[in-house]
């Protein structure tokens, strides 16, 4: 019989007593910031909970991991208390156990509605990588600037390859992103100029957050890995392509990017996306055996991106992509990223990179969608190629169970003009 | 007359009382790190001078910067509380001076020899950058990988480029350095190998120090960036070169470069190294608006970068460059970082980049050196090209005053054999 939580969940919710993702929220602009998980739509505070002594588990009971202003000494326990949490949780939350259910002041305290609070970043990231893991994306981009004799350049087939982001300007859905100003350069010889970018995007993305860390010189075997990610977010990676375009030989991206990056503020955990896994595509050529996985696995998560045109009311779906289309997994990218004895902290984010999928419908980005600015999108009556101010662009990520949803709720963010 | 101290400083130490570069340091193991200042073979305990209320000017006295675990909280204060902590130390040790000087209960507790304390990373670092500031250096890759007709990209006249850095990764002088295993790709179609970097090598650089952060979407003026700026160190960017190599493009350096990266302990405030400044060299073209200074200024500070090679005991010189050399300076780097919106916050890291001159004994790293290997360097009776398992880096610098050195004291490491 499947799982029901006392507290009604519609069955289109993201939020079911399946999923409990973990966030971090403020009740009011002056409280503390405390972890919670969502219910249907609820936010539920653990810091009352643990407060309760209701966490009474060997790993939890004398932790003080929910009374924290982020989520980063929960991540730092490990699998063994991410269980643990998840077990007492769902126990709890289930409309059979009367502990929760019938006690009413704590109820009234502990249960706040979703549109009450304030979320904020759940984590404090200390540093934030961001991986190229689609094979369509690495080739419509390869296309585009170099055409479709070398468009995937050959080290990709080997590398999953990354950059290191900015972590100073990840910032919480809802968040305005004010247009980045910076160089361009036209084409040919001539000078380059300086201004609002003409060419913003976003990339639409998923990041890993990492859980326990590894110590400055130990890798982390691929087939360990898992047990160092908590769960997955929703990612734009605002990208301004002009900027980009003229900064990023030889050293790759910077100011195109680090402008800002938006997360969408509920972790869902890899125990809740467990049961939408599968198989990762086929590799060719096989990996090196770091990077050879006993299983390589990917999640069924149905993404789409829409944008509300400045001025308008309506959200219009512009893309629709999916999880599975990552060619190097997420297991694969963490023990690559340690396999120099690179260092990993609870906490740190690893993106996906843009999740394009095969067909032009579920590209991952408007450089894509609208190949380069050539093609604009028709949208509510007006056309795109690139982000214009006022825009506001929207994520969504679920995955469909047998009656309920397990979802990432929305990642969004609206376009101010430059400063003058 | 020159400004004295009541403590005997050696004529050649780096730390005589015009400079009082500021560190973190533990008296033993188990003790609480705090910030100090150094003062010929001593350092200053910046925590009992705060207790027995010797901070007494307006910004300091009631504040606990000095009772942190790193400087973080002291750099945020910004210029003002920096410059009257240096007039309160200055004066408090000054030979002139009583009230430091005739308290043999509190010199006794304050001052510790340097040999006895362990220098700890001075600041939590947010966000670290690492940019490519040194025209010299810019050229000599350029000829190495794509010949001297196209040495420098055009993008590197008009943009101070740079890449973001590993922060997890940063450790302290005298950190063994674990050499890194990767992916390497020889010429050709052949496959890519895994192990010990072959191409293992060390970066002469400085880095900025960052005061006061600014909001994200609000950059800093250029020449305001100075106020944004505490101090400077010596930096080891080390380098797996053929890590690098394989793995650059296109999205740049990523584990050629995140296993280590090794700072010296003790900060050199901009105001200890004012009366060391000269102008920057002439740039043609002329920078875009946001980048164009009123004054536009370097520092001559001396640098060098030694070996110790493995088995042997003395330490070999084998460049001497200086900080005078850069092309873009480091207000022109801070200014570019935050040109798109870009936030910094305190105790972030801005490295200049390989720092090298332009006489082939000027150059900043074993690549540039040896020539990507084709002239390997003699010293003590063996040879380099890379560097080798056992090598110990020595990198120094300081400015020359009139009868004393303004000096950044060492920053070093030792390689250690890969894991099997
Ligand atoms: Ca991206
Ligand atoms: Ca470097
Ligand atoms: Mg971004
Ligand atoms: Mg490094
Ligand atoms: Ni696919």
């Amino acid at each position: 019989m499947m799982l029901k939580s006392f507290i009604q969940v519609h069955p289109d919710s993201h939020f079911p007593i399946q999923n409990l993702p973990y966030g971090v929220f403020k009740r009011e602009p002056a409280s503390q910031p405390r972890p919670g998980v969502a219910i249907g739509d609820y936010v539920l505070d653990l810091s009352l909970l643990a407060s309760a002594a209701l966490f009474d588990g060997p790993f939890l009971s004398n932790s003080d991991c929910f009374n924290q202003p982020n989520l980063n000494k929960f991540l730092e326990l490990g699998r063994p208390a991410w269980t643990e949490a998840r077990m007492t949780l769902q126990k709890l939350l289930s409309a059979e156990e009367s502990i929760l259910r019938d006690n009413a002041s704590l109820k009234e305290k502990a249960l706040m509605p979703m549109s009450q609070v304030q979320m904020l970043l759940p984590i404090a990231i200390g540093d934030y990588s961001d991986f190229f893991a689609s094979k369509h994306h690495a080739y419509n981009c390869g296309v585009m600037f170099r055409g479709p004799e070398n468009a995937i350049n050959p080290n990709w087939f080997h590398i999953p390859i990354a950059y290191h982001g900015r972590a100073s300007s990840i910032v919480i859905s809802g968040t305005d992103v004010i247009r980045p100003r910076g160089q361009g350069h036209p084409a040919g010889n001539s000078l380059p100029y300086f201004g609002p970018s003409r060419k913003l995007d976003f990339e639409l993305e998923m990041a890993t957050v990492v859980g326990p860390g590894n110590d400055l010189g130990k890798p982390v075997d691929v087939n360990e890995a898992a047990n160092h990610i908590f769960g997955l977010v929703l990612m734009n990676d605002w990208s301004a392509r002009d900027i980009q375009a003229w900064e990023y030989v030889p050293l790759g991206p910077f100011l195109g990017k680090s402008f800002a990056t938006t997360l969408s503020p509920w972790i869902v955990t890899l125990d809740a996306l467990e049961q939408f896994a599968l198989e990762a595509p086929q590799q060719n050529p096989t990996p090196l055996p770091y990077l050879a996985e006993k299983k390589s696995q990917n999640y069924d998560i149905s993404l789409q991106a829409s944008i509300i045109p400045a001025g308008q009311k309506d959200a219009h779906v512009i893309t629709r992509s999916n999880f599975r289309h990552l060619y190097w997994t997420i297991t694969q990218q963490l023990a690559h990223q340690t396999i120099n004895g690179c260092n990993l902290r609870p906490g740190d984010l690893l993106g996906t990179g843009t999740i394009s999928g095969p067909e032009p419908d579920s590209y991952g980005c408007l450089l894509e969608l609208s190949w380069n600015g050539q093609k604009p999108l028709s949208l509510g009556g007006t056309s795109r190629t690139f982000l214009e101010d006022g825009d506001e662009v929207i994520f969504t990520g679920y995955c469909k169970g047998d009656g309920y949803n397990v979802g990432f709720g929305t990642c969004s963010g609206k376009i101010l003009p430059s400063l003058p």
